[in-house]
């Protein structure tokens, strides 16, 4: 279905940053895919063009009402020059569930991976190779039409933007210390927590902010219902090693399905590792602290794949976990996930996708 | 402070529509106004320029993390050609709590209205005078910094862009049908449902859809703890006579603090109308439609000011309210509140204010 994908190669390259100062998100590769849907006419005109900027009316409906949806992924080069993604097929199948809770028409998921794919090799020179560089992918969608009214739009432009990004444990990987959010609620079942959309984002900057102010780099959030049930740390899913069993939040209609998350479910069953996926209260989290079962605990995402948690901060009572030391588990699946995305680890899994070039 | 707002005017003016097509935010006049934000010059370089569109990096945050809010407020024309708005500070002045919640830096209330007035009678041959007409004010903030990663902007851009409206009732004041909404929900306390940003706007369409395949309007929204308490309607508040009292449900953090629902309140009260602000279950209300005590029902909002409700549908129940047709206490609040904002009728509490030209 690629034919009908038209490219249109930039005739200047940017200069491409050193690898030591790639950061996250604050680079942008020489192309991009745009494609754009009319209710007439459905998505139509897939197009690879230089990275340029979008020209949009003020009255666009994004800016007023925010229905937007995004995703992602990263692209990684490996030590004999392969180019690898890792589980695509979740992204673009999780991005037309999030279509369905903003009103956002589907997707074609089979031709925008193979789209997403041709973006990649166009792009390919942009692709880090140092340890833990990788280019990071972000597939999103944004509602277009220029009118004041709230319904959903009649025109959308679907994007696909590439970015280098570095290591995120420049240093190693290294342990975050986490707050828990007693007031601000980032999401509630009936809501849009389960989609990936800006305004669940938005309304966690806040909390985020006090966190940051109190020296703690992430927050934990607890359900919009009862304010007693752990949900996300940050914008990721949350694991808890207790007495031996793995513990992370089942989904809920509010907890994002991450694809991460998903894949250390799969790894921890595959290794014989007990993981369960239920309700947990912070109380009961507290209790397996000060009896000493609780082990280790971890958040799961693309951007960090793992990041340990060595401090939680509930209330009054500091949580010291694995004396704030990456754990044995944590540091195995970091190495297993990341091994296996950059070639260096077999995947039995079938989880990596690779783009020829 | 207008004095450092400088002005471009149009070279060129667009037609403007016949006052019977104006709908609802579907024309822009001639002129917007414009101010940048950035973190070591803070909000400056205010300036009335030519309508246009907005130019933004495919990465900037207001697309992918939705950090963005907005106003909404009207300016209406006179019989004896006087330009009025009303209660334009209070919507400065929520605009500032909105920005508080979304991490966007405080605006200068004072300074912005002068800005507004000065944009009003740039653009004052816009407004149009038929009857129920006005002239519709969009302000607005998008963050504009084009780096992926989640947290506030460094980069914001502050905008009022103006659209004709037309009477929202073209052939006179007419009740609506509502449907409860079960499943799901717009906004829980510790949220943002008391701030108007574009998340919360997002998240309502699917149930809008919902309603609207179904036969009714808008949707009834409950509270996301609970789902027990009325909140608002579609993006109204909502009123509701009971045995010779006025309910509202009470301001709890999940709801808007409306303009209009202010000023009803305070209409009520000078009237001597018994008005409360309580919690009021769906059940309750159940319960007073059945033993004939539910007497009327409204929403309050800038577009419709005041809009009946003639039918409820919760659950497996049927509410016909007031028969279906429009209560007289909603006439008279609709009445008078659009007289006082037309200028017809006497504002005894200092409401409008009136734009010089």
């Amino acid at each position: 279905m690629t034919n009908n994908l038209e490219i249109t190669l930039s005739t200047s390259k940017k200069t491409k940053p050193q690898p030591d100062q790639l950061g996250f998100g604050k680079y942008f590769t020489d192309h991009m895919f745009i494609m754009d849907y009319a209710t007439e006419q459905g998505w139509h005109s897939p197009r690879i063009v230089p990275y340029q900027p979008i020209t949009l009316d003020p009255a666009a409906k994004v800016f007023h009402y925010g229905q937007t949806v995004f995703e992602g992924l990263k692209a990684y080069r490996t030590s004999d020059n392969r180019i690898l993604l890792f589980r695509p097929g979740k992204n673009f199948e999780r991005l037309n569930h999030s279509n369905n809770r903003l009103s956002i028409p589907p997707i074609d998921e089979n031709f925008l991976l193979d789209a997403l794919k041709k973006l990649v090799e166009v792009d390919q020179d942009w692709i880090p190779s140092a340890e833990g560089t990788s280019l990071y992918i972000r597939p999103f969608i944004i509602s277009t039409e220029a009118a004041l009214g709230v319904a959903p739009s009649h025109n959308y432009q679907f994007m696909i933007i590439l970015s280098p990004v570095g290591s995120y444990y420049a240093e190693g990987i290294h342990p975050v210390k986490i707050n828990v959010e007693n007031h601000f609620v980032r999401a509630v079942p009936g809501g849009t927590g389960a989609a990936k959309t800006a305004g669940n984002y938005a309304a966690g900057l806040k909390a985020q902010e006090v966190a940051s102010d109190r020296g703690y780099s992430q927050v934990l959030w607890l359900d919009g219902v009862e304010r007693k049930y752990i949900e996300e740390v940050g914008s990721m899913n949350v694991f808890f090693k207790i007495n031996g069993e793995v513990v992370t939040p089942v989904l809920n209609g509010s907890i994002l399905d991450g694809i991460t998350r998903n894949s250390v479910i799969t790894l921890l069953k595959h290794w014989g590792v007990p993981v369960v996926e239920r309700k947990l209260a912070i109380d009961e989290l507290y209790n397996s602290y000060v009896n000493g079962t609780l082990e280790e605990a971890f958040g799961t995402g693309t951007a960090a794949v793992i990041s340990p948690i060595g401090e939680l901060f509930w209330d009054t009572h500091q949580m010291k976990i694995n004396q704030g030391q990456t754990g044995e588990l944590s540091k195995r699946v970091y190495d297993t996930l990341t091994g296996i995305q950059n070639g260096t680890v077999a995947d039995p899994f079938g989880w990596v996708v690779e783009v020829k070039s």
